[in-house]
């Protein structure tokens, strides 16, 4: 398949599967609100030199979502020098393109995780995908976790995937060194997607849509359980990580901030509210 | 004068002005509480291996301060390879000693700025002192910020030091380029003053001694006054900004975090509580 084919179905793929996630979300809102909030959607420009842009989708102050954004971006550019050399096929010339959906949810029920999908193509001399979930509880949930963890296992195996290797990469990725801490309980992670492109599109797809599916279990099964004040304190504390690993550690957030991208759209990773002690 | 007299007398100054700045700051939270919060102390050592420590003292959920950290520490040990180079004179062998203070408050009053002052002495093949203050409105404040201005000045003044250099560098400092803004309205920053180890020392005695006076006089003028819910949202709005600087940029975190220091410690500076829209 053409290259230009390729950027034209990935930056596609992106954009319906954003509105499907929107859409998607808004109905559990509805679920706890004859009066649901909405999303707030804001197009943006990387630069005026026709380098692209992006969708940014943020819903804040629901029922469901304390803040969740949905973005989908196309870009491209030259990197510039200094980066190059730590991007793969870019040490050349310093040309990629690049379009990816990246979605981040922060429960108002602390008892349901926070949980983070994204999905990327990206073109430099070499053209690969990459992406990942996964999940950040704030209250232990074995079943919950299980259920989780079955779920991509099953993803990967249709798509004979590596779950192992890729729930290695996601566990060795969320770290926090400091806090000797995972982020979270883990889920997949994978980069440099780049033997048979149909069959990795098709893995890419497959994952949008089970992050989908994931999504709405694990929400619809706590959406209507109580909580206390003191859950939503541990919750508050454990974005205070959240927000840690996302500054000090998250090479999309550095990559993103250092390379001149939307700021409002990588910094919607973070939590509208958190705590430290 | 001799090296091991220098150290045991910036050693001794850190730990003194520590217990005078408690003592001044628990004086403003009897000004306003009978049964005001006090100072939670915790002792940590570096490691096992005799690599010193500090002394962490943090007063939280107060009338005055929401959050205020007082740190001492004095640590020696060998900086890893790949730091070695980002040090000055630490390139040979890696070698180090360090004291200091550092203090961040931040305000229940969103009218009250956030003050951080931080001031050590450091050995290595070289020795030098650095520090600063500086502080961070949410809402603008003229008069206050002319005033905080000129009182550095006067202290550098006294001094023989380069106020205009210093105020300089802290505003080159306490930039975040993603957003394109300063942290708050400056102060001043300097670091490696090697010449003249007694009017360094001096001048470091000076700057403690402001800080103290500086805060009060701050915290003083407006510790009575009103404040509504916006000014509250706007200034936990505005730590999280402070959030992203010592997450994204500031190199005493980087530096504690990538080298085994307190956790706690080096994280003090962060807020109780922030947002992000």
């Amino acid at each position: 398949m053409k290259l230009e084919i390729k950027k034209k179905l990935a930056d596609k793929w992106f954009s319906d599967l954003q509105i499907l996630i929107c859409e998607e979300f808004l109905k559990l809102e509805k679920n706890l609100s004859s009066k649901p909030k909405k999303f707030r959607k804001r197009l943006w420009q990387k630069t005026k030199k026709n380098e692209g842009g992006g969708l940014s989708c943020t819903l804040e102050g629901g029922k469901v979502f304390d803040k969740v954004g949905v973005n989908k971006s196309t870009v491209k550019g030259i990197f510039e020098k200094k980066f190059r050399k730590t991007i793969l096929g870019a040490s050349k010339n310093g040309k990629y393109w690049a379009s990816g959906i990246s979605v981040v949810a922060h429960m108002k029920n602390p008892k349901i995780p926070a949980i983070h999908f994204n999905t990327r193509f990206i073109v430099t001399s070499k053209e690969w995908f990459g992406g990942g979930i996964d999940v950040t509880p704030c209250i232990q949930d074995n079943k919950e976790k299980k259920e989780f963890h079955n779920k991509l296992k099953k993803i990967c195996l249709k798509n004979k995937k590596n779950y192992k290797k890729y729930k290695k990469w996601c566990d060795k990725y969320f770290y926090l060194p400091h806090r000797k801490e995972t982020r979270g309980i883990g889920g997949i992670f994978f980069d440099y997607e780049k033997k048979d492109w149909e069959k990795n599109f098709n893995f890419v797809r497959d994952l949008g849509i089970g992050f989908i599916e994931i999504s709405k279990k694990i929400i619809l099964k706590k959406i209507k359980s109580k909580w206390s004040l003191k859950e939503k304190e541990i919750q508050l504390l454990k974005r205070g990580r959240y927000i840690e690993f996302n500054l000090l550690y998250d090479r999309g957030t550095k990559f993103g901030l250092n390379s001149g991208g939307n700021v409002e759209s990588i910094l919607m990773s973070l939590p509208p509210t958190a705590k430290w002690r």
